[in-house]
Order: C-alpha cells, then sequence, then structure tokens
C-alpha cells in the first residue's frame, strides 16, 4: 500500500503501545496493573440479565429499531436529574447520549478543532484523548499537576490563543488527582476570561472513595462553551457502551448533527438497559458496593506500596477513581523498570506515554481496582522488591 | 453563542430536512412511506431475548467488559465467511466491527479524507452519507444514474483527481437501482486504474427479493483500497448498533487505531447478540422471513402505484432494498406536492436532498417495507388521487 491516498491526520493516527502492552500480556499469566479496566466481578450481571430480558419483552420493536440522535428521551432525563444533583443544572435538552464518554470527547474534539488549534492538556493526561486530539492535528500547550490537580497559575499564558482546554477534574487518568476547591473555582473564571472552550471528562465522578464531593468547574462559571462528559462505563458496565455529554442546548443542538452522520444514535437496546438500570434504583447501591470494593484495593495497595518499595519511590494517594500514579528518580526509565517486572510476573505501564511534552520517562501508572487484594499484595511486593534490586 | 469557536466543518454540518420532517410526522396518524425504518413487527423479538439472556448468563462478564477495538473475533469470523461467501474473499484479520455501518462510512471518510478532496458519488445518493462527506469539507464529482446503476461512461472523467468513490451497488438508497454485472466489472477496473479509494456500501445486499446475486465490486479487481461495508440492522435489527467493513489488512490496521479513539470499541454485548443470532443459525432462515414480507410489501406498491397514479409520473423497479424512486414532470417540484399529500395523510420524501448537484426537484423517495399491506394501498392510492388533482 502507498500510503498515499491516506488523509493528513493519519500520519498522527498510531497504535497505542499501552494497548499493545495490555494485549499481549492479557492472555499471559500476569499480576496485571496495566489495564484501565473496572474488575468483571463487580458488575451487575444478574440484574442486568433480568433488565434486558424485560426491556426487550415489554419495549423490544422500540429497543430494537432505530432511535433518535441525541438519544432516548427518558435517559437524557435521567441524566439531567444526575447532573443536576452533581451541582451542574442541567436540562434534558442539554444532554446528548454518546457511545461511551469516548464518544464525547469524539464529538466535542470534531466540532470545535481545526489542524493548528492550540489544546491546553494536563500533564500527563488521559492517553485516548491525547490520541483523539493528536488526530485532530492540533498543538498543545500542557498545564503541570501537583497534589491539588493542574496547577492554574500560569494559566493564563497557556490559554492565551488556545481554543479548547481539557482537564479531568476527579482521580484524573492516569495521576489519580483531584482539582481542589479553589483551583476550580479560578479554572472556571479564567477559562471564560479568555474564551476558551472547557471540556471536563468527569468519568470517575462517582468512584469517590473518601473526601468530599467537589461541583463540576462546568457549574462554577456561566460559560456557553463549557462541555461536561460522563459515563455509565464505571458505574454501570463499560461493554454496554453508553456515556453522556452535557453543554449550552445550541452546543448540543450542532453536536447532534454531527453524532446523526457519524453513528446515527447510540444503541437503542443498550440505552434502554442503562435507563432501567437508574430508574429501578440500582445504580446508587451499585455504586455504594463499587465504592467499597475499590476502597479497600486502594489501601491494601497503597500499604504494600508502603511496606514493600525504597523511599526513593513516592506515589499518589487517590481520593477515588481507578489508578495510582508511581515516580522514581529522575533519572531513571520506568520502561527498563517495565522490562524486569514483566520477567517476574508484573505488568503496569510507563508514563511517558502520558505526556505530551517528552517527560515523565521516570513514572509509572498502577491500576489498583482490577486485580483482588491478595494479588495486589503480591504483586506490589515483587514489583517493590524489583525496585530495590534494580535501583541498587 | 458567537459560533466563533467552531471548526471549519461545522458550517457544512446541517441538520437534515428528511430527518426534521421524519420526526415530526412520527407523531401524527400518517401513512408514512418517508421514513428509512425496516418495520419493528419484522425483528426476532423472541430469539433476540433469548440470546441477550444466554449471553449474559454464559459469558456475562466478558459481554459486559471492554473489548478490542476491532471487533468480537468470532463476530470477525463470522463476516469474514458470510462476505467470502457472496465472492469477496475475506479473512478475519480483513474485519472491522462498527457502531452500525454509519460509522463504517465514518471511519474510511476521516481516514482518507482530507479537506478540498474530490470525492465521486451516484447522485442521487444516500443521504447521512453525504452528510458525512460534507462534514469532510470535501468537493464532489457526481456520477448520473439509469436502470443499471451508476453510469460508468464519462467515469473517467470524474475519476481523474478523485481520492474516493462511494456506491451503493444494490437496491440503492435512495433509487432502488442495482448496478449491473457488466458494469460492475468496469467499475472495479476503472477505480484500480485510476488509482481511486472505492467504498461500497452494501448495507441491502441480504434484502434480495428477485433476480440474481451479483457480486461485490470489490471482489471484482486487486485494489487495497477498496472497502467494503456492510451492517446486521437491516437484518437482525437496527437498534443493536452493530455493522462492519472489509478492506487490506494493512487498511484495517489503521483503521482499527481511529476506532479505537473515536469510541474504543461497539458494544461488547450486541456484538455477542448478533454473533449468536448467527451462529445458532437464526440469520438465513430470517433473512427469508423478511425476503417474503418486504417482498409483498414492494409487489402492492407497484401495483399500486400502476393503479392510481397518472401515466407522467414514473418510477423506479427495485429488485430488493427498501425504496421505490418516483420522477415527476420536470417542470414540477416534489416538495410542493409533499405539502397537499402532507395534508391528506401522506408522508415521503422529496428526491432534491439525495441531489449533491442541485438537481431532482421533480423527484421523491417511497419506502415500501414500513407500513403493512393495506395501509400501502390505501396511501397510494390517496397519493396517486393527489397527483393527479395537483397536475390538473
Amino acid at each position: 500500500m502507498s500510503g498515499s491516498l491516506f488523509a493528513q491526520r493519519m500520519s498522527r493516527v498510531k497504535p497505542s503501545a499501552i494497548m499493545e502492552l495490555v494485549k499481549t500480556t492479557a492472555a499471559g499469566d500476569y499480576i496485571s496493573f496495566a489495564s484501565g479496566l473496572p474488575d468483571p466481578c463487580v458488575f451487575p450481571q444478574e440484574t442486568l440479565r433480568t433488565i434486558a430480558d424485560d426491556v426487550i419483552t415489554r419495549d423490544g420493536r422500540a429497543a430494537l429499531q432505530y432511535g433518535p440522535a441525541e438519544g432516548y428521551a427518558p435517559l437524557r432525563a435521567c441524566v439531567a436529574a444526575m447532573l443536576t444533583q452533581r451541582g451542574l443544572t442541567t436540562t434534558p435538552e442539554q444532554v446528548l447520549i454518546t457511545s461511551g464518554s469516548q464518544q464525547a470527547l469524539d464529538l466535542v474534539a470534531r466540532a470545535l478543532l481545526d489542524p493548528h488549534d492550540q489544546v491546553v492538556i494536563e500533564s500527563p493526561s488521559y492517553l485516548a484523548g491525547r490520541q483523539l486530539f493528536d488526530s485532530a492535528e492540533v498543538n498543545y500547550q500542557t498545564v503541570p499537576m501537583d497534589a491539588e490537580g493542574m496547577v492554574v497559575d500560569g494559566l493564563a499564558a497557556a490559554l492565551n490563543g488556545a481554543k479548547l482546554l481539557y482537564t479531568l477534574p476527579n482521580f484524573q487518568n492516569p495521576t489519580g488527582l483531584t482539582l481542589s476547591g479553589h483551583r476550580r473555582v479560578e479554572l472556571a473564571r479564567r477559562v471564560v476570561q479568555a474564551d476558551v472552550a472547557i471540556v471536563e471528562d468527569d468519568a470517575y465522578y462517582d468512584l469517590r472513595y473518601d473526601g468530599e464531593r467537589l461541583p463540576p468547574v462546568s457549574s462554577l462559571a456561566a460559560n456557553p462553551w463549557a462541555i461536561y462528559t460522563g459515563s455509565f462505563s464505571k458505574v454501570i458496565a463499560p461493554g454496554i457502551r453508553v456515556g453522556y455529554l452535557c453543554g449550552s442546548p445550541e452546543m448540543i443542538e450542532r453536536l447532534v448533527c454531527l453524532k446523526q452522520i457519524t453513528d446515527l444514535h447510540t444503541g437503542s437496546l443498550t440505552q434502554r438497559i442503562a435507563y432501567e438500570y437508574c430508574a429501578r434504583g440500582f445504580l446508587e447501591p451499585g455504586i455504594q458496593r463499587l465504592r467499597d470494593v475499590y476502597r479497600a484495593r486502594r489501601d491494601v495497595m497503597l500499604a504494600a506500596l508502603q511496606e514493600h518499595c525504597p523511599a526513593v519511590l513516592t506515589w499518589t494517594r487517590p481520593q477515588g477513581g481507578m489508578f495510582i500514579f508511581c515516580t522514581l528518580p529522575v533519572d531513571r526509565d520506568a520502561t527498563d523498570l517495565l522490562r524486569i517486572a514483566l520477567a517476574r510476573g508484573i505488568v503496569f505501564v510507563p508514563g511517558a506515554g502520558f505526556h505530551a511534552d517528552g517527560v515523565g520517562h521516570n513514572t509509572f501508572r498502577l491500576n489498583f481496582v482490577s486485580e483482588a487484594e491478595e494479588r495486589i499484595r503480591s504483586g506490589i511486593s515483587v514489583l517493590g522488591d524489583t525496585i530495590r534490586a534494580w535501583l541498587a
């Protein structure tokens, strides 16, 4: 194949090293902290079976037919109520149902980004988000993170001339860091001032294990260019591919047209399954159970890191989500560590790939939700020994 | 909203008049020949209920979990076998599972098209396909249709400097026309000669009611830039959103990366439902039933048109699919007719919107599958009277 017929953007669409790693190790006998996957043991399998059965029996004709591009009306209303409860006052007309929150990002990127536009992202940031922006042929301004999340001092310079700012305010992937309350206010104010669109990717909102819930950035300033995205992937199941985005009614109207030509609409059946799951009151107790399981796993991993890892390794202490982010001494490369760890049956993701600015070689990400407690303990013990030996 | 933050392409993303029409008339008491929808009465509701139940019971963890971007391996193999049977020799590695065949088109458009590229399309053509190409900011070369489908004489000029040719070879939406066997050979040869990619949208392949099956254009010449798309929407149910595309392994590899950043993957649950439907042998008898129902409806509509419409109205006689395309005298506008027909409770789609070249004002599309026979008879009778009165 000559390659000559591909569009310009394809030169920036590459296979993800992380996905390849997760794939090649999935079959083997590894303790894996590498994936971005929730634990399938926590999926509400029996409940979803009953609901799927009911939906097809009672409403099969509509559930199997084409549906509106904007989504199933009761689900839009349900999402609007849910977001309003989070502090983001939302009407059903402000909600677009998407095929997972990745598609929400994709639609926003297509609606707003021309080649060479400036996008402001956290360093590090969500990999598939950055890959998506790459495919939009944009340039980046990166903003560093600290314990309070995105550093907002100096943001004015990054926002200058930018089109869009992308943030994951809660338990960010990959760092697990959360944007503090006062920084949220500051961030909301600054993007409005700079006339920059903000995409707030809040896929982990409900996975808070301690601390107080913080208001969405999008709720803290009137901003017609604020877009908030979320997902049922983490709180029901990813395999149904139901997410959503919220924006101004005018923005939603435009995005609905885009959704229509992209894939007509999100699955009629799975949207109804998600809706019934919420309407029958399974969501809140389900989240409660998830929180208990995942909190315990986080605590096990944090304790094991403390017990087994040398003092030169530092790590984040997330209040929620799925990830802990580790930092090695600055002259060390996590991909070298990975090579040795793999030989001992341990997988994690080196951090360089999450950074758009060529740094982070000495960092790596650990998923603390996808293995059971006992395997987390033994895996981190082996990892700690490996790091000690490797650093020595 | 100032509009200033939208990307260039959004100036070419507009609401579809057809969708608006279908939407506004859906609630009312109309006999509708307007939609692109199959009849939900023919959906295999009970079978799909049983299968969904089994899939979640037996394979729930995987069916509810994230899955590979390229699709569920057994479904890829199943599609490969199906396409091979159609005459298009295909391996599983050449198949990408998509969220309906609309997404297949979208992925191809994103992979191949830069702004100002030339796209060759049939006139008229599938509306949501053209809207998608519009959003890719391309220019068009249109090719007329006759009773044998796309006219291939004079194609060389259209192909000159083009990037991609888009065709619906079987029972085209909106005309119902089928590309003849000898034109398929000619078309396959010419796109290879011109080094132009071809996207063959074969969503209606199985809905053939008479005449012999013809080989896919993509099977008639070795072409690394041939992409064939299809869907389970018409032969299982659209609400599950499962389609596919087939291309060279190199092409698929690139498209999988794009699929990954677009929406990660097509629903794990619905892919398994589609697979089980095929694997348990429901597909062929299901298609057989569909053919019998839809053939009868087509025959009823053709007979009713013959009986009730004036001789100045001409229409296509499709061998399959869902649509009959009608042509009024050239000085007449189908939107004027629609206004009167609506007042009498009949809806159809004016044809101008399907044309990229500003013609077709005197044409309209009738869907013959979505109403039952009795309503087709009475609807066409009213429409015939309306046309007579309006022309007089």
